[in-house]
C-alpha cells in the first residue's frame, strides 16, 4: 500500500512547476517535507531547491545523500548553483564542478566572484549575441539555429569584430524590419547596460524607472559577460522587502516557519538577549529614583506612558526616513531641513497631545503640577524620539548599512531610558 | 536675470524622464517644488504627476490652475488618469472626459470600474490583437501598420471571428517562423490570462512564478479588455511593500516627507492618539497595585522589562506569520500545528531566558522569591505574546484584512497590560 501511495504521490508531484513544488516543501513540517522531497523527480527537485528559502534549502540538502544531490544539482544553471553554494558540502560542489563543461565552469566562477545581491551574482549566462555587421535576415537565420531562445528575450545583443559589446536590437524591431536592413540601423541609441559590480538595488531602480525587460551586463573592457532579466530583478525586490520586514523584527530571512521547534526557539535568542539587556539597562534609570517613587507612587503608574509614546513617534520618523533613503530622496543637502522639520513636528505634537495627556492626568490625580510635568516630559521625549529617528537612519546609510536594521532596538532603548529619566527627574525636581 | 534662470531651468528639466522629474518634485520642499512644477513641459509634467506619491500629487494639483491642469492631464492614458482621479477636481475631470475620443472615454470608464489594486485598475489599454485566422506574413504586415508597438510587447493577442480572445503568439515565435505559417500553429497551449476582478497581489504572484512579461486581461465573456505588464506589476509590488512598512508605523503611503510641517504633524495624530489611549489603559493595570508598589518599590523598576520583552517576542511571531500568509504557506489545516509550535517556543525561551533574568534579579535584589516571580511572569507573558502573535494575523487574514495593519498596537497593548497584571499580581500574591 505504501508503495502504491508513493507512486500516486510521485505522479501528482511531477505535474508541478518548480515554484509550486518549492511552496509545498516550505509548507510541510518535518517528515512530510522529506517524503515529498525524496519523491520529486531530479530536475523538479533542482528547480524547487533553487526557489525555497535558505533554511529550508539547508535542511533539504542536509537530508540528502551525496549521489542524489549531485544528480539534483547537476540540472541547475551555473548561476543557480552559485546562489546555493553556501549550503552545498564542498566535496559535492567539487564533483559538480568537475563534471561541468568548460563553459559552464567558467560561468560558475564568474557568478561566484561577485558578492550576493550584486548584478554579477544576479545575472544569468543564457543570452544571444550576434555580429553587429550582419543584416536582419542573417540574424533571423542565426536565431533559428539557436532555438529555443532564452526566456524573456526581448532583445538580441550584438558584438563587434573584436567580440566587444556593440549594442542591442529588440526582437520587435527585427520582426518589423525588412530582411536586408543592416543591424546597425536598428541599434537603439538609449540602450542600457549594467556592470557586474553594481548593486541589485540600483539595477532594480533602473528596471522600474525605464521599464526594462532584459539588460546586458558588460565588464570594464566592454565584453558581454551576462544578462539580467526582469524576472531576477523582481525576485530580488521581493526578497529584499521580505528580508527587511523580518530583519526589523530581529529575524533572518532564512527563517523556516515550519522547521523544528528547537531551531525556531534558538533563532530568536539574539533578539531576546538584546532586548532583555536594553530593557534591563533602561530600567536602571528608574532605579535612580526609587525614593521619589516611594513618595509618589502615581509616578510608577504614569512613567510607561511617556516611554512608550516616544517609541511610537520615533518609529514613524524612522519609517519615513527609511523610505526616503530607499527612494534616494534624502541627500546630504536636504537632511538639515528634514531634521528641523521633524523637530518642529515633535514640538507641535508634544504641545498639543502632551497638553491633553497632562490635562487628563491633572483631572485623574487632582494635581496640576503632576499634569504639567507629564506634558513637558512627553514633549521632551518626542524631541528625543525625533532626534534619534532622524539621526539613526542617516548615520546607518552613511556607514553603508541598512537603515532599517537595528533601528527599533536603538530607538526603544533611547526613548525608554530618556522617558524614565526626564519624567522621573522632572517630577523629583518639581513635585517632591 | 530671473527670466534667464527660468529659461535655464526649463532647458535642464525638459531633458529629464518622467520618473526622474517625479523624484525631483518629491525631494523639493515648498516654493522650490512649485517653481519646478510650473516650469515642466506639459507632457513631462503629466508623466511626473503619474509617478509621484499621493500627497505630492494632491499638493501639485491643488497649486495648478484648471487650464494648465487640463493640458497636463490631457496627455495621459486613460488608466493613468483613472489612477489620479481622486485628486482631480470634478469639473476638470469632466472637461477631460468631454475632450477625449470615444474609445479613450470607454477605456477610462473601464479602468474606473474596478477597485484600486485590482487587475482591472492596474491594466493598460494599449495592446495589439489580430485575427487568429491569418498567417505570420499577414500578422507582420498588420504590426508594421500599427507601429510603434506598445512598450513591453512580448506577445501579440489573437481574436476569433466573434472578436473573442483566442490566445497569444510570442513575438519571437513570429520572428522565427516561416511567413506562411498559420498563426494557429504558433498558439501557446499554456498561455495565461487574467480577469479584471482578480487582485493585483494574485497577479503579481503569477508573474513571479511563471516569469511573465505581459498577460491579456479577459472579461467573463472572453472579450479582451486590457493588458497587464510586468512594469505595472513591479510598481504594484514595490508600492505594496512601502505601504506595508509605513502602515505598520501608522502612516499613510501618501505621506510627503518634504511637505509642510503642519500637515506632517497632523498626519501623525491618529497614531499618537491611539497609542496614548492604549498606553493609558494599559497603565491602569499598574494602578490596581499601587499598594504593592509602595511596599516594594523594586517592582516599579522591574515591571517594564516584563512588558517590553513580551512585545518584542510577539513582534517576531507576527513578522513570521505575515510573511507566511503573504506567501500563502499558512492554511487552515496547518495553523493549529503552527500555534502549538509557537507556544512551545515561548515556553522554552521563557524557561531559559526568564530563568536567566530571574537569576540576575535575585543577585541584584538579594531576593530569591522576587527572581522566581520575574522568571514565571516573563514566561507567562511570552505565552501571551505567542497567542496574540498567532491569533491576530490569522484573524485579520480570515476577515480579509491586511494582517500587518494594526498588529503592533494590539500586540503592545496586550503584552503591556498582561505583563503588568501578571508580574504585579504574582508579586502581590507571593511577596507581600
Amino acid at each position: 500500500l505504501r508503495r502504491q501511495q508513493d507512486a500516486e504521490l510521485a505522479r501528482r508531484l511531477s505535474a508541478l512547476e518548480g515554484a509550486d513544488a518549492a511552496q509545498l516543501l516550505e509548507m510541510l513540517p518535518g517528515a512530510a517535507r522529506y517524503r515529498v522531497w525524496d519523491t520529486l523527480p531530479t530536475t523538479l527537485a533542482g528547480e524547487a531547491l533553487e526557489e525555497v528559502t535558505g533554511q529550508v534549502a539547508e535542511d533539504l540538502v542536509g537530508a540528502t545523500g551525496d549521489e542524489r544531490l549531485v544528480e539534483v544539482l547537476g540540472a541547475l544553471d551555473p548561476e543557480e548553483l552559485s546562489a546555493l553554494r553556501q549550503y552545498i558540502p564542498a566535496e559535492v560542489f567539487a564533483r559538480l564542478e568537475a563534471q561541468m563543461e568548460a563553459l559552464a565552469r567558467r560561468q560558475l566562477r564568474t557568478s561566484s566572484e561577485y558578492p550576493l545581491g550584486s548584478v554579477g551574482a544576479l545575472m544569468g549566462h543564457d543570452f544571444v549575441s550576434l555580429p553587429v555587421a550582419g543584416d536582419v535576415a542573417s540574424a533571423v537565420a542565426a536565431l533559428r539555429e539557436r532555438q529555443p531562445l532564452p526566456e524573456q528575450t526581448d532583445q538580441v545583443f550584438l558584438h563587434d569584430e573584436y567580440q566587444r559589446f556593440a549594442g542591442a536590437v529588440t526582437v520587435t524591431d527585427l520582426l518589423l524590419a525588412e530582411p536586408d536592413t543592416p543591424l546597425r540601423e536598428l541599434l537603439r541609441e538609449d540602450s542600457f547596460s549594467l556592470q557586474p559590480e553594481e548593486s541589485g538595488d540600483r539595477a532594480s531602480q533602473a528596471f522600474e524607472r525605464y521599464d526594462l525587460i532584459s539588460v546586458p551586463v558588460v565588464d570594464r573592457r566592454r565584453y558581454l559577460i551576462g544578462r539580467l532579466t526582469v524576472e531576477s530583478v523582481m525576485d530580488h525586490v521581493r526578497e529584499r522587502a521580505e528580508d527587511q520586514a523580518l530583519a526589523s523584527a530581529g529575524l533572518s530571512e532564512d527563517s523556516d516557519l515550519f522547521g523544528p521547534i528547537w531551531r525556531g526557539a534558538r533563532e530568536r535568542w539574539p533578539w531576546l538577549a538584546t532586548n532583555l539587556l536594553t530593557a534591563f539597562v533602561a530600567t536602571r534609570f528608574i532605579a535612580l529614583f526609587e525614593g521619589s517613587l516611594q513618595q509618589l507612587v502615581s509616578l510608577a503608574v504614569l512613567m510607561p506612558i511617556i516611554a512608550s509614546i516616544g517609541g511610537n513617534a520615533g518609529n514613524q520618523t524612522i519609517a519615513l526616513f527609511v523610505r526616503g533613503l530607499a527612494l534616494e530622496q534624502i541627500k546630504r543637502e536636504n537632511s538639515r531641513f528634514l531634521l528641523r522639520k521633524e523637530l518642529a513636528i515633535s514640538l507641535i505634537n508634544g504641545t498639543i497631545w502632551g497638553g491633553l495627556l497632562g490635562g487628563v492626568a491633572t483631572v485623574f490625580y487632582r494635581d496640576l503640577a503632576l499634569g504639567l510635568v507629564m506634558a513637558v516630559a512627553m514633549t521632551l521625549n518626542l524631541v528625543v524620539a525625533a532626534l534619534v529617528g532622524v539621526a539613526f537612519p542617516l548615520l546607518a546609510a552613511r556607514l553603508g548599512r541598512d537603515p532599517a536594521l537595528g533601528s527599533s532596538v536603538v530607538l526603544t532603548f533611547t526613548t525608554d531610558s530618556m522617558g524614565f529619566l526626564i519624567f522621573l527627574g522632572l517630577a523629583t525636581l518639581v513635585l517632591l
